[in-house]
């Protein structure tokens, strides 16, 4: 890494989640079935306000005029393909942020060439993977699985390099959390093993990824704070041991709670 | 208003709602992906039985069999649309309540058209919407946006005129709610500000609506009825000032829980 | 019946449980849009790895990779029939459990005549319904209804007959739950009423019972298992008579928090 981290970045994470709530960016989502109100509610909670939508015939109409663009590929078909290159392209012409969840590339064919050529045509600002999708996106014969089977290390290398060429943030997640533009790296500790015994956690920090990245204009600094912000919710969450019922409904409550305080204590960034 | 609102109003909504939970009426529902889970488990909480069909070749008969049908384009495709109709017609012609939830009218080409193509063509019993959504349907060059930003008083006076040559009632929510049939308008003071910080709290209130409507043949009297129980229920649910997340758990608690005297003590209706 | 059952089968129930949290299954779901949240997040709790798809691109390409297939018919479209016997197929060369949920057979044309068609043609290792869409599969002229509105004990009767001659188990719920395989019957008394009235948890015992396909052998027991870690489940959830919210919140908790002690205790199997 050639460039060191804002010494401040604690303070950045807590101001910008201040203007989430102020400004309350609307958040356009084309997503998979299966976390489309977790990740609604995620926002809601956060502070931003979200939209659904996926027809061919007005995703461009919103793309354009929202703070942030998700395309989340979980439960993918040909007609949502199609939408998600019309809201990725008109949401390019409009300078709106577009974030990629390439959720369950290695696993089929059609989600790795999908993220592939919505990588490569698109350009997303930021892409939010677990380390097994990292490297299906970054480098051929990769391997399988919705679940994160690599190490996140492993990923990084490959996710340093594809940033540095094509000016992507890459937000990878696993037990550790790390975010870098090819530049810089910044390293997020915090979170909780709680959060993978519930299905949508991952979605769910993308679309806090992209709430930053609709009130702050440093992708580096957007990504790292959503994940800081999403990690310190989960810890938040998971205090008393609840069960994973018990605690997807808590990280609701806490990402409402979550504050400038909460952050400065509990925010473990390097 | 010409017409007086009936001086026991209150004991009726208390006799609706043991109605529903005697006969548990089905419910169709077409609806967005977002809430089908939500509102589902909303119905079955209330006492009603929710079935959620979208496939053409199966609308017609279930809305035809149905106690009331939902229609709610909050994520609108093509496909759906046409069941949307389809349902529709087969609903009326059975004399099956349909209630339209116009989600996002305004917000989009596609759901400002849609709605008002499915308002026109299939003169649905009640609307239920925002002060937005009734704007874009009411009126030409309406306001944007899935929430709420024009005043529900503006929205109430066109929403009158409408109702009074259309013959059907109008439930517009928000901070206040208010419904209408043209002749006759009932505000409903109970609710909570939490409620806007759940996802498909206004999907919700529509299945409710629906709901009554299966048992009150009065649709001004069912409308004014679903939007008091479940403001109630938002009050109930809402004690001890929770988060987001354990609030929308409370609310189905309270939907099951609420009974004649908690309507007796605690309805604000005028 | 003229086989007796297991007599260690509570222990067997248990060591299966170990064995779905040491190997952690994938479990593919082609399921409906009303429960895909709630039974990804089932299986998380359970122990096992959910995957929803339904692209027919990729079914075949997850189905034949997966521990067990779900098909679950519960907001059926032409599209998605497709990819249902695509993956069913794709399954049975693999020696892949396919478990089918034929939800609201008997209700409508389109999903009583899926239902058949998928039963002949795919011959799924394990059935799991209701009375109601139990009759609807085994016999012409059965009843309506999301709800079961039959008796088991009719069903049962039907079901045993069928599954003698086409060697698919039977795994019938209701009030009691009972599974046959045409020679054997075992009845599980675990359960709780409040599981009536949360939305799909009939598709969860679905999903527990294909969890426990991918682990254990015998279908029948596979079945049974399922079925009494999800009655127990349900009851330990059900301790304090919350409010159906709460319920389903706590009834993932349940599925994370039973052990082996827990199944000796409780399950009531004959």
């Amino acid at each position: 890494m050639t460039e060191p981290i804002p010494p401040d970045l604690v303070a950045q994470v807590a101001h910008a989640l201040q203007r989430i709530r102020a400004e309350r960016p609307l958040i356009h989502n084309i997503t998979n079935y299966v976390v489309m109100n977790y990740t609604a509610n995620v926002l809601l909670a956060l502070g931003a306000s979200p939209i659904m939508a996926h027809a061919p015939e007005e995703v461009e109409e919103l793309a354009s005029a929202a703070g942030s663009l998700v395309v989340n590929i979980g439960t993918l078909s040909r007609p949502w393909i199609e939408s998600m290159f019309r809201a990725g392209r008109a949401a390019k012409s409009a300078h709106v942020p577009v974030v990629l969840d390439p959720v369950g590339a290695g696993a089929t064919g059609l989600r790795t060439e999908t993220a592939r050529r919505f990588f490569s045509e698109i350009q997303p600002l930021v892409v939010r993977a677990n380390a097994s999708e990292t490297l299906a996106l970054c480098r051929e014969g990769a391997g399988k699985g919705v679940d994160a089977t690599h190490a996140v290390d492993e990923a990084m290398r490959w996710a340093q390099d594809l940033a540095a060429r094509c000016g992507t943030v890459f937000a990878v997640t696993g037990k550790e959390d790390c975010v870098t533009d090819g530049h810089r790296q910044i390293r997020i500790l915090n979170g909780h093993p709680l959060m993978s015994r519930v299905t949508g956690t991952g979605c769910a920090a993308t679309v806090i990824v992209a709430a930053f990245c609709a009130v702050e204009s440093d992708p580096l600094i957007a990504a790292a704070s959503g994940l800081t912000v999403f990690g310190i919710a989960g810890e938040m969450a998971a205090e008393g041991d609840p069960g994973p019922g018990t605690f997807a409904v808590r990280l609701l409550d806490a990402l409402q709670r979550i504050d400038e305080g909460i952050i400065a204590s509990r925010a473990r960034i390097c």
